[in-house]
């Protein structure tokens, strides 16, 4: 039996998205987004939506560049707080103790402690009312060495990403394995 | 130490999103979105990529409403299993057990045993290369009664959706719950 809870925003998983970028002054600034996921294969794209209201837009809007720092679990604490400070009048990198450094690709910075971190320019917008959706080609993937299998591929277990359950605002870890992607439903093909 | 990976779709965590849509002579159909993810809070909305190539893709162009299921571990085999299969020469849901239901407020079928159906109406479309963007305007939320909190919020350790682990194509369940949001990052403010 489904209960009906009407028109809302409710999916799982939902992703903790840290998204840096530079203000006018140069001053590094990051934000959480979990209204976002990859959008296009190629080019590789990734789609994040901010409200008009958020520091990281005005920058956003003048840079067109940006980075997606994706925290571990050990940095819960952190990557909330990027969520509910706002950079305007607070260098929230140095509030917390966390590194901006310069992207490769962009003009933006991404948290240096994070396991992953995208470096995108702004391809496209929408307007989406609420939240305006940006649409970000990925220029470069940087993961931590340590974050990788023994054949070099990053491995989720060691990226430990947080997941945000938006219902009951609580951050989850990733769990174990169950199965192979593109496998584990072969049984049903005739 | 970082190490690049190029211009790559990667992020995590990463959805399995089952996208239900009728064929133009109603037969149900369902694929897996991986790439997609909330994109406003108003009016409340979904993005899904789609490959022109997908029977899906077909279907919406001529529907323009869709569902999302989202699959709990348990339902692992057959949430794999309609992201391998087409639905042009198949019958999915019948190949792998599940149950098309229709849906109240669009013109699309959703897997009635998965925990969390979105009925969705496409309000634009975004031409992104490789995979389109279809923003679904969401229109209703249905939640099983038996993945709802003592307080009748969803809970997600109930729900128990999958995660996708691109880089290594591995499906993984959620952990537990470790923090707060909105609260764990109350610590740095000023």
């Amino acid at each position: 039996m489904k209960r009906s809870f009407g028109a809302r925003t409710i999916a799982y998983p939902l992703p903790v998205f840290v998204v840096g970028t530079y203000d006018s002054a140069g001053k590094p600034d990051a934000m959480v987004a979990a209204w976002g996921g990859i959008c296009s294969s190629d080019p590789p794209s990734i789609a994040v939506s901010i409200r008009p209201s958020r520091y990281t837009y005005k920058n956003l809007m003048e840079t067109m560049e940006f980075t997606i720092s994706i925290p571990s679990t050990s940095y819960m604490a952190q990557a909330d707080y990027f969520g509910i400070e706002s950079g305007e009048k607070t260098d929230k990198f140095a509030a917390c103790g966390l590194t901006p450094v310069r992207a490769d690709h962009v003009n933006a910075p991404y948290v240096g402690e994070f396991p992953v971190i995208l470096e995108c320019r702004v391809i496209k917008t929408l307007d989406l009312g609420a939240h305006p959706q940006f649409i970000g080609q990925i220029l470069d993937v940087k993961i931590d060495e340590s974050a990788l299998d023994p054949e070099g591929r990053p491995d989720l277990s060691k990226i430990n990403p947080l997941i945000f359950d938006v219902t009951r605002s609580e951050y989850y870890t990733a769990g174990r394995v169950i199965g192979k992607a593109f496998s584990a439903g072969r049984k049903y093909k005739k």
